[in-house]
């Protein structure tokens, strides 16, 4: 009896991988990850030239993009079909092997993993290895501290409206955004209103190769950042020197 | 000419530390790590058996304690003299050798490292190697998911007044709480005024010898946690499975 293993593999570079999410790639005799159809997949990439020879790849392939699907509820639909019969061929794998399943980041701060999770409890053993969080490699590669003494940090989707990111990105010390991509010049706009845009740094790839960090003011508002958080760093509230 | 490399040593177990940080580890010549006065120190007992046979360490024991100082002038004062002297002393070795900065979590998030870092810039090359924060391992040892769709995470610490504490734990849908300690008190009531007491987990030593993960209404007020951190999971606002 095996058992389901998710590796958080950290921000992208394999170095910053855990020693035993290391160790659990390097041996893996089944591998499965998400990945864009087309793609070769964001986790697949951070351990590409670690995995065992005659390992076995699992390529689980989104059925589809928001954009071809016909309405937002047949896409929710089959996605959550491609999630059932994923879990079920993962929990049938593992009734005689253990299966690892790549994750990048961290596999509990919104990872996709999740809908896995929810699916297999019950049905196969689960094992999760935190990483390092993707926003944490960004900040790492700015080479700022993101958060000091009693400054408040705060992670907002760049999907939320315009408004509360408004409200909330004047209201916090530390901020981080995510789900950037086709939201950013919302969330651009948001910072500017909330008076933060000169302060905000977007970090494109942070830790893997072709990373790119600016300061968010100077991209042209044409420029399509990928895989891009945007942080703005907090100046150490009530800074104690001894917590 | 040596750098100063600041290694993240994440939560707390050996194995969650990244790959290039035990690597810098075991190599170590000179291994500095804060620690209160009489303590084996987080950071090091971290690294217990890890470092090289005849690696120097520095143990960098912090003056004096805010229950020793006669005012909080004095404690910052003395404070800040002692990490002068630190930064001095460890710049000075960097001139002939690597020096390994050892921090549990990660450096840039909430760090003490960072008194250190703004003091040797420009006067030693500086490394600082991301780790997996400390709440990532407290909220891997809950095996919940922490924050999901377009949950709005905030982190906290318990030195904020208990108003602030109650408002932004009523607005956010998760939450992370440090520096609980002397606070928890104050914690605890904020949580039950923002409605939240319920949903409120406890992590004490999260990923450490002596973990222990329970509902933060089931603590006994006398009962005092140590190195322990707060978390009210997110429940996935607006979730969208394929993110």
């Amino acid at each position: 009896m095996g058992k389901i293993i998710c590796c958080g593999l950290g921000p992208g570079d394999p170095e910053l991988m855990s020693v035993r999410a290391a160790r659990e790639v390097r041996n893996a005799k089944h591998v499965a990850y998400f990945r864009k159809k087309g793609r070769p997949g964001y986790a697949r990439r951070i351990v590409e030239g670690l995995l065992a020879e005659g390992a076995c790849e699992y390529p689980m392939e989104y059925p589809l993009t928001t954009e071809i699907a016909s309405s937002e509820g047949e896409y929710l639909y089959r996605l959550g079909e491609f999630y059932d019969e994923w879990a079920e061929r993962l929990a049938r794998l593992a009734e005689n092997d253990d299966v690892v399943v790549l994750c990048e980041g961290d596999p509990y701060f919104y990872g996709s993993f999740m809908h896995l999770h929810t699916r297999l409890a019950g049905r196969a053993e689960i094992e999760v290895i935190a990483g390092i969080p993707g926003m944490a490699g960004c900040w790492n590669s700015v080479g700022l501290p993101i958060a000091l003494g009693d400054d408040v940090m705060t992670v907002l989707m760049g999907t939320l409206s315009e408004g509360e990111l408004v409200r909330r990105m004047g209201n916090s010390d530390a901020l981080v955004v995510m789900k950037t991509g086709r939201n950013l010049a919302k969330v651009r706009r948001a910072l500017a209103t909330a008076g933060r845009l000169d302060e905000a740094w977007l970090i494109e790839r942070g830790t893997m190769p072709g990373e790119r960090v600016t300061r968010l003011a100077d991209i042209e508002e044409t420029d399509c950042p990928y895989f891009a958080i945007v942080l703005v760093h907090g100046q150490g509230r009530r800074m104690k020197a001894a917590e």
